[in-house]
């Protein structure tokens, strides 16, 4: 293989804050190594579609404080299929593309995965998603945000819950993970967490507000993930409202909110270390990896092993929401 | 009637950020006059069930700039009753409180206005509610917070949306009036905004929609307010969907964070402002009035006018949004 | 005069946010209405030099939530000049602009004075200043938001003010207008504030903090406006700290950041009412006015007046401080 | 030594956001394990006047979203003397506590140390400091919030350095440390960082602005450690500018505003993770030692260990500063 002169780099699933700083980042480093950079808009349909467009370093000034990805992010039925991916290996090398960095999660890397297999090109990914449901690293670019952002929308939720004595089940994002939620939770001094992992135990929770919670004197706030499995915020919270009809209830669905606003300084600075470091393990010659961050290093993970494994929850902080609000 | 020397002071209603701006102004503005102040815990009802407590200058430091209601706030039932205004005249007496600042909406004020005609006790209203849908008064404490807090969630869904060139419906406050709606589309720069006030057109707004939104190409934005009279946001949505399947669709409820939050500096002068005109109202004999602010002047509204009449939309606004989404 | 089909808009002076939401407003409202808009980059100085770029509906996309100004602003020595702002009317029929948008302050509005009576060039002008010190209208583009970001850092303030019984003095911007400070000190409660419209009297302040704060026990905030004419923060808190060495006493200056910022939905709207306004009149035949906000009405203020007049601080709200830090 | 039953907390040494949220925990920790929780206000000095309360899980309910600390932070020139610390172990003997948890940094700990040595009392430590110059955690309570608080102060600097094609130097906080300084460039784009930990090369930095900075056509961004040991923001502005005088420059210093703030989620969960773990070592019959976060595991760090060694900046970010700013 001879030397990558051209990197590509594209953003892939659901958007994340801090995905700008990581395009910031592929894109000076690649300049800083003497190659040159080109933007992929709209994910792998946009690559299948030539949607390409050469970034200097000029394109990528002040985006660094941007929610949002500016290469857009698309899903695309037509790279899953191999025709797609020729399609896609055709118009990186129609544009002499060498090497491409996608910014995304789980299912981007399975993309990824096929077009190294298949047509031989170097990809390495960067862990982008809010979710932080990806094995290898500590963190993924946007978690640290959307907590903070879920945080301060349950902060204001307390005023009013606090003001009138009630019971809120706020639903934060997480559809197979509970790591928005367990966070979240501690954070906001929550009286209960439901996740995914952890089957909920309704006759338990119900045991614990009623300690907890006062419709005379006290309010209170459960954290409940998307992605929780005995049905959901509201139908949990109808089921406690039949059993407590004296309970002030009421139920908030944080929602898409989460997903966006500027990153928060550890997201940009995450987003630019593993952006630097994509570019990095490229011009080693590396591929079919994904940067992460393990104890505050750069760590280098093979997709097969970020794809199959999953991440847990630290059981310590899920027992401290119930010890902290004693 | 005597010289006033016990100014009691309870919220009611909704909860709205500001609320605390304006009990520490009645209550300063109290001792400032040589009286004493009372706070009534838990609106009409903690006036029923005798729950006040005497208020100092240093017990209400340091919550101008919190959300919520250190006195929180309940409905009443009882207060409905004219025996249960007969109590609350009887705690009031008991307590030696010779007038009474009400920091609520319309049906706080009509609760007063019962207890003035009933028991002739000189109460004088505060307009707190993050509508803005009392007649008498330019803006209501919080509505300036909640349209911020509004406002900040849609940048956020901006973001989100614009890269994946979503449509986003998203409902806001306001059962019955459009007011945070109007003043949140034309901050955002929405595409659309459905208002109680105005009959939605569905075929008019299909129609703007077609010619504002691509999916293949750009993202949108309708704001919807929750007293929408055609069904809300999900209903609408859905027929939007049903023509329009190629259209990448989402919904997001705002929900109960627009009543919480730290107040916007407009909010906390607005509340200081009314809080130290109420206890002068009180002091000049006024009663059965609401304070408001009408062209940067404090203005006395009788009660029976701010709760007859009803504060209109700016239609030149509701214009403004269209022409600004060209 | 023939019928205006291009309209030019700058942006001039301090920036202030809220800016890109007029020039959003103008740019849109003018295709509206049949016309075209141009950018004019850099100001005066921009126009002069030719930097002129046409502005379409996309080109204002998704900046109405930004701070600072997508034209930018500059000083320019030359437009002071007859010959400067002969260049300047060269430029505008090169580019056959009939008619200009001048965001900007009292400055600003007195050049374009200047090029209305020497060369016959329809212009109006939008108050964009976050001083408010403007004759004219009740509030000026940026003022809102430059209030909320002074508020926050102080609630900061008074965090670690709190924490250490500390007396901060804190200089706020406002170099011949006390308006960000006055609202700054109603809405963080602080002790007492200085602005250039009123003398400092030194032994009154001194008398005050010494009934106010207390090292042992309590913290205090005094907000200071940049052009208080005693010598400012940092000389007011020495003579401060030489009468009572037993105080514990900081300054922070708050600085530039009080000019950036994502505009509040205050200063959005009003922007993009403003700037609609301004095309509206140009299409109406008007020039030499600026459109401001009276009593919630657009308005239409002569050049002369808003330059020779100058808006009065609301001596309530001066007095207000006073009573509310009892 | 017999079992514990009361565990006295105190905040001493500069505030930082976060602390309420550790005092939460040692509190409700303490409960939960059956002990008694004691506040000491006012840090060593308040534990020598004998300013001691007991604290209910009730008086330290929604207090983990406020900056500040309710125990107050004071300096005590008392507490440096043999005599000062035998007064404070007194007052502990006097109030039946066992056992002390300090929340704060390198001074606090030192204190400490000598009370354990003096009189036998178990004390163990939690590093409370906006700086993160603690040796044996990754991270400090109030660092995360610092830096974001830095970071969006910077961020609205850029849109008015952007607006003016200005070069800024911005000080933040960090006497002895870079670490805020570090991070804030990465995380706002920043041209430069000047920190105590690096030597100023004036020629180099003059050279570096001089490749990124144009007064012409870009803005630019430095950002100074108020520790740096050249002179500080001032200083090597004035020098920057005596060579080019061509030079649009501006000064800010972030100040004290950097210590204030709701903490961020990172802050708060740290600070519930370390007060939960620092009474559960006084369980286990530990003391003299700081609690810390390593690799997202709980570490016990002995005093003197902490105290006697310096944490580095990570050089690999100081290189990414350059390289992304190309």
């Amino acid at each position: 293989m001879g030397r990558i002169k051209r990197i590509g780099v594209l953003t892939s699933g659901g958007d994340a804050p801090g995905m700008n700083a990581a395009i910031r980042a592929v894109v000076r480093t690649a300049i800083f190594n003497g190659c040159e950079a080109y933007g992929i808009f709209g994910g792998y349909q946009g690559l299948i579609e030539g949607d390409i467009k050469r970034l200097k370093s000029n394109d990528v000034s002040n985006i660094i404080q941007r929610g949002g990805t500016i290469l857009k992010s698309a899903r695309s039925m037509e790279f899953r299929t191999p025709e797609g991916r020729t399609k896609a290996a055709q118009m990186l090398a129609e544009h002499k593309i060498d090497a491409l960095v996608v910014i995304g999660g789980d299912g981007s890397f399975t993309g990824a995965k096929l077009l190294i297999q298949e047509h031989d090109i170097p990809v390495v990914g960067i862990p982008g998603t809010i979710d932080n449901d990806l094995y290898g690293t500590d963190s993924t670019i946007g978690y640290d945000t959307a907590v903070n952002t879920a945080v301060e929308a349950v902060d204001k939720i307390k005023d009013t819950a606090s003001a009138h004595n009630r019971l809120f089940f706020v639903e934060v994002m997480g559809r197979d993970a509970g790591f928005i939620a367990l966070r979240t939770a501690i954070a906001t001094g929550a009286e209960a967490v439901l996740v995914p992992e952890v089957e909920t135990d309704l006759t338990d929770l119900e045991h614990f507000i009623e300690k907890d919670y006062n419709p005379k004197t006290s309010s209170g706030i459960v954290i409940v993930a998307e992605g929780e499995k005995s049905g959901g915020a509201y139908s949990i919270a109808e089921k406690v409202a039949q059993k407590h009809p004296e309970y002030d209830i009421r139920v908030s669905v944080l929602g898409h909110m989460q997903r966006g606003g500027s990153p928060s300084q550890f997201d940009r600075v995450l987003a630019s270390q593993l952006g630097a470091a994509a570019v990095d393990a490229l011009m080693d010659d590396q591929k079919s990896i994904m940067l992460g961050i393990m104890n505050k290093e750069i760590v280098h993970v093979p997709f097969n092993k970020t794809i199959k494994h999953t991440k847990n929850l630290n059981p310590e902080l899920l027992n401290l929401v119930r010890i902290l609000s004693i």
